[in-house]
């Protein structure tokens, strides 16, 4: 995705002022609305990330009272973001004044963006901002509606806009204007105190509405342009359903930029990413995988179905599930194979090295070509700390072991199945921790007939 | 879902008589087609359990002869329906009259219904009476078919429907008619038998058809109404292709219930519910999950990717999977965890308790904050009984155990890893039952040489 | 899938000349483009198979230089196919003149089929061949396109093709055609040559086209025909988008096919098949199942959620799943379970067998009403051999057993729970060999206090 060159203001600063403070009741949680997720990453934290990519050189962001959580978002996402408080909620132009403190320094572009339209593209920004460069006041954001029912609607007149009409003032033939308020805004920075400021509450919620700066900077001689987007980008989430359509839109997008980087996706539609995807040329994913944060996947490897991954490092040319489980800190080698029931943790394995079937690698080294058994088991943890499994190249653990951290066993060397190791076994040497059989012949001819006795009873 | 209290005929009583007869020759099945399940239910349980909520007084189905799996699940969900046996194949309005012992009892009103229609909401039940309690003597259930081909059509005149006229037997201009005939009917108690026993069948098939009482009514000088329903709620399935067609449908109202509720399904479409899962606000559902019937999730559960959950009740802060297997039975606990590739069945997990891999916990009971390492398994069967596994508050059993039950683990007791535990362990006790380790110094080179000579042979 | 009887001219034999050659920049793929693959067979491979199907008496494949790949695959599905190289990349009518050999032996019909279009059909050749039985020289393969922006236009007259027309060269009145070339052609056998010879390259890209020759047929005073098919049947692959696309058609296809002949797909959506997956009436696949290649389910056995299935046979009455994984040379006996985290690989259960959970087997028998208690792992590797494992009929294998293969549990013989089983056992005996329990009283409460002392330094 690249802006296009004509339309970036590079040499403007620009504060964006992010409205986060909506308590989105029609969500039903416990939960802000903006802290609500897509891609794994708050609705919130992709409009800062956004902002950033867009070249915003301050933010603010207007987060409701008694709301830590949303700040504590902020700060990890935006370090240097400012937070302000709307204590009281009177309307859009009211929440963007409780950023007073920052409109009042200098600034070229005021750009008043949205917590909860999470699809909101970067060039996208710099669009709104471009006809401020060309001397326009304020700038707003609109889109050609499927169904404009609801929106507020935009009066042209030429490239100018007159006015936004809420759908409930509008006349028929208003009503009949697809083109609607995408609530997005460019503000001539030393006009957004002055206009802002101007807004008057005289209406039936007796609201101040950001929207009526467009025919206050019209009254006052300045020009109003609008900027018009896909629908998609505008995207405002109000309830779980609108969620679930975000997420969508998000993850379709995700999907034709794998695609178009030369990824394989059998079926696109069973595979959901992280926002922070990372997969190289030649990966093929197959049906039903699904990515956590912090993944990559180098050239040519292989996703297996009913594979979930997060926070791990797959090298070229591995192949990783079905049913494989790979949680943060795991690191697959250069041809490594993971297959199913596997559990792999803060541990890595080498080049080649296989762990076909039934396993859990927690805090563990494996060298390359070593070969873990069906069924092993690392036991990482006594009820208090966690100890690290070493295993050199080549070795060979039998299946169905245990191996009690912390413990080393050495390159080449062999674990006889069903053991329990507690002490490390030197390089070539064998390592044997289980019970000698015996049988019992006609045993089960006795058992049967005694069970069968009890039942009866 | 509410019913419009206007429409509500609450006072009349009512007479359900549901056609299960059909064979289903299309489904090319050995089950009969009214029990090819949606949403975990049969089609006919379905119908059954949505007259049972619309209130019908008595219910009586009519099923095919020999066909006692049919009685079955007719006794299973409305105990006292009555069955009717349907001996000849002649016609809608026969197999009506095959219930003609219910007809005869004094009755408000008499509802036909479909067994093979599992998408009827309660609402279009009482949609269908209300013209009944103001005066009309049948009346037919239409809808606005998208493609009218092979529908009989509604012929009206104002409110009025005039005839039911087949595809066949339909002129050019009646075949415009968008307004289809959805089968179900609803007729005035007392009418009820004077008009089917009029009903001839005098036509090509030699068949009794029950749409001719509409004809017949008006001939008697009655009036004959039309209910209009969205044609989803009267989707009929006759092959396999329209009994998926029937559980997406349902699956899409089952998950925009569980969204307008306030719970966040991340991949709507890719998750599958039973018609009775019932989740709390702010539960999140993961992409790729399966609710079998019997699920209870409370407020604030997270049910992970790649979840398959039947008979479980899971409480409030709990997670379940990635990679769970809940089976009937399954009590989770406030903020306990089920981790990846673990099966729990006939078991209930203490607040916080955690069993996070590779495990089997099946007839057993873990006590608050024990801790279930990687591999445990309950060895709940001997081949003939099955017996159950305590498990104590705070306990700690290490990885790769075998449980052998019967057997009591106490409060804050270790098992240590690998163990096989026979005999119960005092609370704060440590248990212990492995073979001791050997090692064998450089084992594996002579392994190595002999494994390669014997391949060389 | 049956062609319609009066199109099939069975008597004419017929060559077919297979494009394979295309480098697929667009895929950006170390691999060919044709080697990509829709349910789990290359592109190529289906319309190799495809060809058979319809009856071609010859095929002639090709491919680019320096292709052992691709030749390697065409020797795989059609042995005895003849493979020409295309060294210099001069167009359509090049391409196909790299074959003048396999053209310069009689034959009656000549087919050009493309390698990167999989979704023919059969009955699609036996179209395009029908109108040359009938005196056409030349027939060109049309469909009506949905958007035909990109692609050429068939002018034609009544049913006469006079020409193909690329979009780049049309006039407005030809772009308004929706009538578009699908590329595909079958020629009169002994005009072939003689009309590919005349083709000329005086055009912009100086290439050799193959759309040139209905042209140059007309020119000569043959009769030039077309057949239209529906878009889905030519669509090309050029990108990963367009493989998914294709992919989706091809799931969609074997879906629908499988529920035509009574198989219930609970979630049509979110199952994936192999183009060779063979499924009896009455076999139910619940949502979200993967098949592999090689999978045969019989009469009424039941695919539970998350299965990924391949190389497996199941029997009538068996289940599978949920999170099974049947790897080549599994197979499930009549009423056989196989359930939760297992994988079986090489392996054959007997009738009424069960393994219930967290098991691995790999090349083992196992007799008919056996039980393979959870956590069972045949232990068939030693890092140099793999080795077999035999259990008879009825045998209990104890929870967590390891058998060393090879090794022979017998009939009606038991295993006790956590054994290591590296004898083989005679029928009805006992097998165990595991340690013996200690119990150290009291031994948690100084563990606790010593481990808190150490966290404390």
């Amino acid at each position: 995705m690249t802006s296009s060159p004509t339309s970036q203001p590079s040499s403007r600063n620009c504060l964006a002022i992010v409205l986060a403070a909506g308590e989105g009741t029609r969500m039903k949680s416990a939960k802000p609305k903006v802290l609500h997720q897509v891609a794994n990453r708050s609705m919130l934290g992709h409009v800062l990330a956004t902002l950033a990519q867009a070249g915003a050189t301050r933010i603010a962001v207007v987060i409701g009272p008694d709301r830590e959580d949303v700040a504590k978002e902020v700060q990890k996402i935006s370090g240097e973001a400012r937070i302000f408080v709307q204590t009281d909620r009177l309307g859009t132009a009211h929440a963007v004044l409780s950023a007073r403190e920052s409109l009042a320094q200098p600034v070229d572009d005021v750009i008043i963006a949205f917590g909860d339209t999470p699809l909101i593209l970067p060039e996208t920004f710099t669009k709104l901002r471009a006809p401020l460069a060309e001397g326009a006041g304020v700038v707003a954001m609109g889109f050609e509606a499927k169904d404009p029912t609801g929106y507020g609607r935009f009066i042209t007149s030429g490239n100018q806009l007159m006015a936004i009409r809420e759908h409930r003032d509008a006349t028929e033939a208003e009503r009949a204007i697809a083109l609607c308020n995408g609530g997005l805004m460019a503000i001539r920075g030393d006009l957004a105190l002055p206009l802002l400021d101007r807004v008057e509450n005289k209406n039936a919620k007796g609201e101040y509405y950001l929207t009526d700066i467009v025919e206050i900077a019209r009254s006052l001689g300045h020009r109003t342009a609008i900027a018009v987007v896909p629908e998609e980008e505008v995207h405002g989430v109000n309830d779980r359903a609108q969620l679930a359509a975000a997420e969508r839109m998000i993850q379709d997008r995700l999907r034709g930029a794998a695609m178009a980087a030369g990824v394989t996706l059998v079926a696109p539609e069973t595979v959901f990413f992280s926002h922070d995807t990372r997969l190289e040329q030649d990966v093929v994913v197959a049906p039903h995988v699904v990515f956590g944060p912090g993944v990559v996947v180098e050239h040519g490897a292989v996703i297996h179905s009913f594979s979930h991954l997060e926070g791990a490092r797959i090298a070229s040319g591995a192949g990783v599930g079905p049913f494989a489980r790979l949680r943060p800190g795991a690191v697959i080698g250069p041809k490594a194979k993971v297959g199913n029931f596997v559990e792999i943790k803060n541990a890595d394995l080498g080049a080649g090295a296989k762990v076909s079937h039934l396993t859990y690698l927690g805090d563990a080294s494996v060298g390359a070509e070593a070969n873990i058994g069906a069924g092993t088991i690392t036991c990482n943890y006594d009820g208090f700390g966690k100890y690290r499994t070493e295993i050199g190249e080549g070795a060979f653990i039998g299946s169905n072991s245990s191996l009690v951290a912390p413990v080393t066993i050495g390159k080449g060397a062999f674990v006889g199945s069903g053991s329990v190791i507690t002490d490390s076994i030197p390089d070539d040497s064998l390592g044997l921790g289980r019970g000698r059989q015996t049988t019992k012949e006609g045993w089960a001819i006795s058992f049967r007939e005694k069970a069968q006795a009890a039942k009866r009873k």
